[in-house]
């Protein structure tokens, strides 16, 4: 493919080749597991690789603590939704121990933190959040204002750059019980001004929900310096815990005995064991647990989160910024002329750790790139495809290889599929 | 120890033998993990055993669809919450494919059905449950009255016999929105009727919500011809689906279009990859899913299921009965001397697969029992030692030897403790 009318084309490869030597963390990928062949894996932002350390955790949790140790490992496992979240919140939140929990899914924790915020702002009316933030967030937010004398408004922003303060601060008054966006955008990667934003909600009386699901592990997030009041998140993007693994959730510690949320059970209770009448939530952020934990995802959750700690957010915000600038001037370089267009911000401090392109045919150019030519990547409706760039995992090389396969599925226009995935094989050896 | 005191004597010991060696599951126990040398399990009804298979498939799931399929394996995974809960409803719960999903855990499940059975039930201002019911059922009861115009009767029922029909029509009325019981109590282990007190709440006009936690894999339910509206359940207990596995939760195929839950995330919406705008929840009992689910928990729920199909859910309830009932004798000749009194139904088809008993030093011989003697049961309080058989894994002669030791702690009275567990050795001896 060298030589085809589309490769990126040998002054590509060899920069390619050179960031990849010059990568502190090249030897991260050692650390997870195998995939196929020569493909390209552009999706650590939808489901993170599996770390080599979290097979030997799970056998150990399954066949040792569950299989001998059984109901007696609960004297273990009781305390891993606080272990783990205290982990998780110093190593990549910028919390204080006792602010972050491991909880049920990040819908369920958005919605339970969503509740409590506005139970905290009695006589507000108003919960505003981005009309294209991800859809979870979205319908949580129009489930929670159905039957309560509550509004919600969605707020435009643009769609490439993201939530402004300036925005925020037409779109909230003293109406405004909670404001409710995304840190790093599903879509476009753009990095909200946390601490910004945070301000101008915070002036108007506001709470404020930040949805950590795109940053956690990718971007250093302080949340203890952003004035951010409340935050959930997923762990199996790119903290690598698995498919469905338990989400998180921050309550500020200041705000921590004003607030409450409305799923109570007994894991939420203080003295869970005496199982008498009357629920009193726990002290603390304990008291926004409900039932019981999810134990072999927690481990897994831990193992994720040590192995970042190992690897260093500050290292891996560091190659993240390089890996999507190579791939934005990649698609600058080879992409331009064939129809896609460049939809993430372009300052390198304002994006997370994806790029985002925009092309009238990205669904149907999506799909052939991951059944045909191995590279996984996202289509995101109406017209976008989200390149997903995880530190630890993702090489230059994979980046000049997915654009010269972008590039080849593309050029082939909307006519028969392209060549076999057999010819593949020659653009493996140009990543060597 | 055959020659000791308070041992239970040959004569039970060989009766034992006689009982395993007629028993058509005893090779059931291999199936799964072995336990620690001469121990007794009785706590499967709080932490159900290690089934072998589940750690094959665990292995799969893990190494081979998420390590290598990666993000494209959530094209298998996606089916796994409804493919999972038909499979569990249809083998254990008597349901219909479409009425049964898996979801997040028991007291988010109870939650949202409670939530949706308020909502359809407007006006009416009253939600019924049991004093004595598992706490998470109560506090989430507590919580979800809170803030809004209704009202929380708790209702005391007999401790040992658990509710009846008759104490619930004297419970139940116009104002009611909804009935919430466990079918099987979690401490006496006492069977409701759910038959017949589904009718009481019917006539009523209210909804009934039945937690199975204690029931399900254990004691056959036929949700179908109970005239039950809704139900949920761990999974973790009978199921052997491992700590924390995600819940079950039911709606009867008829309500499913007039009822509507309250935390509406992407995975309970239609067309849920469109990620539009205007929340629309999918069809049927989907439409009660939030986030995502926890995938490893729901393969080995999916094991655990598939293992309690193959024994025959049938067959189980005749060994649990026969393993209650010969425990019920046990406790007659060799603990009613010591202070110990029957606390579970005496009628065997009264009771689930568990027996209680009560004893003013409970919580001291429970702890004693367990740490020094491998006889591991659990305390409820206030004083309570809940021995749970599960029919895969426990053997008559764990229930033998259970019972001995239990008069051997309860013996020594208040006194220094008994002697190190080295002497257990003995106990074992006569097991075989």
């Amino acid at each position: 493919m060298r030589e085809g009318a589309v490769g990126v084309g040998e002054v590509e490869w060899a920069r390619a080749r050179e960031l990849d030597a010059s990568d502190p963390l090249a030897a991260a990928r050692d650390q997870f597991g195998e995939t196929p062949g020569d493909s390209v894996y552009l999706d650590g932002n939808s489901l993170g690789m599996l770390p080599r350390r979290s097979v030997a955790r799970l056998r150990q949790v399954v066949e040792e603590e569950w299989g001998r140790g059984l109901v007696g490992s609960w004297d273990r496992w009781i305390d891993l939704p606080f272990q783990v979240g205290d982990r998780l919140g110093q190593a990549l939140l910028g919390a204080d121990a006792g602010e972050v929990v491991m909880a049920d899914s990040t819908s369920v924790n958005l919605y339970k933190l969503a509740a409590a915020a506005v139970g905290a702002r009695p006589g507000r009316t108003v919960v505003v959040t981005d009309r294209r933030n991800f859809p979870t967030d979205r319908y949580l937010l129009e489930g929670l204002v159905r039957g309560r004398p509550l509004e919600l408004r969605l707020v435009e922003f643009d769609e490439v750059e993201g939530p402004t303060a300036e925005r925020v601060r037409a779109a909230v008054d003293g109406d405004t019980a909670l404001l409710s966006l995304s840190h790093v955008d599903y879509r476009s990667g753009a990095i909200a001004d946390m601490a910004g934003i945070s301000a101008v909600a915070h002036a108007a009386g506001a709470l404020t929900l930040w949805d950590l699901s795109h940053s956690v592990g990718a971007v250093p997030i302080q949340l203890d310096r952003s004035g951010a009041d409340l935050a959930a998140g997923c762990t199996y993007k790119y903290v690598n815990a698995g498919p469905g693994a338990p989400a998180f959730l921050y309550v500020r510690r200041s705000l921590q005995a004003e607030i409450s949320q409305p799923i109570w059970g007994w894991f939420g209770k203080r003295q869970m064991f005496a199982m008498d009448e009357g629920y009193r939530p726990r002290d603390g952020v304990g008291s926004f647990l409900s039932g019981t934990p999810a134990v072999l995802g927690l481990a897994l959750v831990e193992e994720g989160v040590l192995l970042l700690e190992e690897l260093g957010i500050e290292r891996i915000r560091a190659k993240s910024i390089a890996l999507t600038s190579y791939l934005v001037e990649l698609c600058d370089r080879h992409l331009a002329g064939l129809g896609f267009e460049l939809a993430s911000p372009r300052a390198a401090d304002r994006r997370g750790s994806q790029v985002c392109l925009r092309h009238a045919r990205a669904q149907a150019i999506c799909r052939e790139l991951g059944e045909r030519w191995g590279v996984v990547a996202d289509f995101r409706a109406p017209d976008r495809l989200r390149l997903g760039c995880a530190a630890p995992t993702t090489s230059f090389a994979d980046l000049a290889l997915a654009v010269e396969r972008i590039a080849q599925v593309s050029d082939l226009g909307e006519g028969p599929s392209s060549p076999s995935p057999a010819g593949g094989a020659a653009g493996a050896t140009e990543r060597g």
